[in-house]
């Protein structure tokens, strides 16, 4: 009687690795770089991700970062990451400074995501937003696509992607990556938001692309200590290096269409921060103004 | 000898939903916005879905439909969604009154697809060419993605891709996603085909974009009404609005390698619909000619 | 007590099948178009593709080669294909004479990999590089998509994407597309480099789009031979049908970095060839030059 209990118990173990391999979640892995879509690069990096574990889940964040433009991905990694699963490894290769002396990290942040990359102020807002647990350098003696010794302008493929993949596959621990990194990461400066003689300022940190909207850095707390208050004109100012760029009044509406068509409004976009737009027109373009740590924003209540 | 048996069918009986698991098709959801690919907006969307579910297979239709160009987004569906698996979750966010009164539905077509998209014309060629078995509108007091009650202007993330994902991962069935839609759904209007006086006359419905070709809404049936013949001359013209915009001959073949490159000629498309291109060059730039309701097309025979 | 290990060795047994096809490596399909991504084509082969099987791996090398330059997608294969697992099916459609009298192959190389194509040129490089161990004409009777016989001018979906997923899911093997191709492969004609009177002559092969680098088809053996060395200068001039288009000095270098901005530099790109950037700006734009068998370039040392 004991025998057949040893022989199924036996069966159940057998199997048991094998049935966790194929019902286990997949690791993944999200990839943004400036390489543009035009060429074989983004697959060669895909290869080779593949190739250290066909299982993977491989996505793209976007591979139209403006090239060398450290601040755009910046930005694209805190506007996506937190709607991703905890444990996604994020590859982040805009590189200005490939084969330099820049040095290669993996980092961890607070919120339970990995970040691979050369450290060049790509982490600056998730730093700013979440905060980063612990962050490490790449030892690229140990982790490196074997047989790419030679190649010094592909770090991309040759890598963080080749990282990325072993990190997310489990196929090394994050400790395995290298040592702790001793000094801070490089940190890219901009001017915080803030509220000063009845007027609400902030930087115009990126545009909305494909719409030409406006989003600034100033979060919705702050939107509502200013009290600003839905169907309310405003006078929005924007500045380029000091110089006035755009001036005009909009209300401030939860959404486009509570405006004509062609009409301007403010909004809270849906990272929650303070954004101007044109109802199915393109702001940007209509009055020529962009983003960056160079245009700044000023909201004040017009009197009625 | 009866208890081995038993033993035996305990084991089987306790894999059974594991492998289960394992071995079932994961589901399927198809994306498509005019959101772009240059910024994070597509890949918030599947963030939020691979959090539903990490196992769903996720694939791109297109995120470059013309932005707030309904007839365009309803074309793509139609053209693409019958070469799909059957069940296939299709989600499509072009948008232009998102935050307004429009609402949110979920159809499943009669050939057994599903379209999470805002009821705003979207679905006009899918009801058309298949019809649609019922349409149920989303309640967003159920099926939301949880936090996201502040945000007013991105339901592709906070609703349809979240509802999508939850489908097709099984998470919800089809009658969870909210009541049966009461009222039609709105659809756009356009000029069906015909044969008058000899003539065959139709709608410019789409560009195909790439190479410039001409797509119109006459179907192979009507081609083969009008007995049109291979190799012979036929003469085409198109208005805008009423206004003449080209008028030349060229003659109907299989395919484009049947014309000398450069020349002209009509064929009928992958989706069997009667086209104009010009070989290895683009038709469209070549004449300054468009697609859309306001396009039309008429073909007659050459007289010999 | 014969009896237990029986039951025992049956379970194990029955499950195998599915335990191996739950575990097992999907089939990989890696797409090469010049299709754009702006409407429904690549969409309607993947569904195609899912469709054969639901499981397998589809990744996009790129859907953005120029239109009908079959060069440019026999270069992207040459990038990619060594980084990808053995046993991957690339699929390239770049068809200029879709319909025409151009047969429709798939090759395996000595490297272990399988492409789905016409037989138009879109393997030179593959051919040149690794080797073609077998090329087998597709028997278009038995692999096509059902229904699709009245489609003249779509391959891509209707015959290209179905063999290729048919080969990748295992439901059919090499054998079964059809015949052995009695006649070479068609074969596009370029000029191989050489070092003829000190100087090093090449072909520009392709530019690195997003950047604007010069890529040559001189690889690192004759770099070697030539003897160029770090930090030294050498005088670069680039021909266009033997019209000279530029000329400069430059240092050879490991990597872009090691000049300053705005800077020309020689270096050794990441697929190991003789290559031609400014640091951080597009060489190609700067300087009016392209790639192509027609662009030539000359390297030689500058005397000091």
């Amino acid at each position: 009687m004991k025998n057949k209990f040893i022989y199924f118990f036996i069966t159940l173990f057998l199997w048991f690795p094998i049935i966790t391999l194929a019902t286990s979640n997949p690791g993944m892995v999200v990839i943004q770089t400036d390489f543009g879509i035009k060429d074989g690069a983004v697959s060669a990096v895909k290869g080779v991700m593949y190739s250290v574990d066909p299982a993977l889940k491989i996505s793209d964040l976007t591979n139209e970062i403006t090239p060398f433009n450290i601040w755009e991905a910046s930005y694209r990694l805190y506007q996506v990451a937190q709607y991703w699963p905890q444990g996604t490894v994020f590859v982040s290769v805009v590189d200005p400074g490939v084969g330099t002396h820049r040095k290669s990290i993996v980092a961890e942040s607070n919120n339970g995501y990995y970040f691979v990359t050369p450290d060049n102020g790509t982490l600056t807002l998730i730093n700013d937003q979440y905060g980063l647990k612990e962050v490490r350098e790449i030892d690229e003696t140990k982790n490196r696509l074997k047989g790419s010794n030679d190649s010094y302008t592909f770090h991309g493929r040759d890598v963080y992607g080749y990282v990325a993949a072993r990190l997310a596959s489990g196929k090394i621990q994050f400790e395995d990556v290298g040592p702790k990194l001793e000094t801070p990461i490089v940190k890219l400066s901009y001017q915080k938001p803030f509220i000063k003689d009845h007027k609400l300022e902030g930087t115009i940190t990126i545009l909305d692309p494909q719409y030409g909207n406006l989003w600034t850095n100033i979060d919705d707390k702050l939107v509502h200590e200013f009290d600003i208050q839905k169907d309310k004109l405003y006078k929005v100012t924007v500045y380029y290096k000091g110089q006035k760029k755009f001036q005009g009044s909009m209300p401030f509406e939860h959404t486009f269409g509570e405006v004509k068509k062609d009409k301007n409004l403010l909004y809270v976009n849906s990272l929650m921060n303070l954004s101007v737009a044109t109802n199915q027109k393109n702001f940007a373009k209509l009055y020529h103004v962009d983003a960056g740590a160079d245009w700044r924003i000023e909201v004040e209540q017009v009197k009625s």
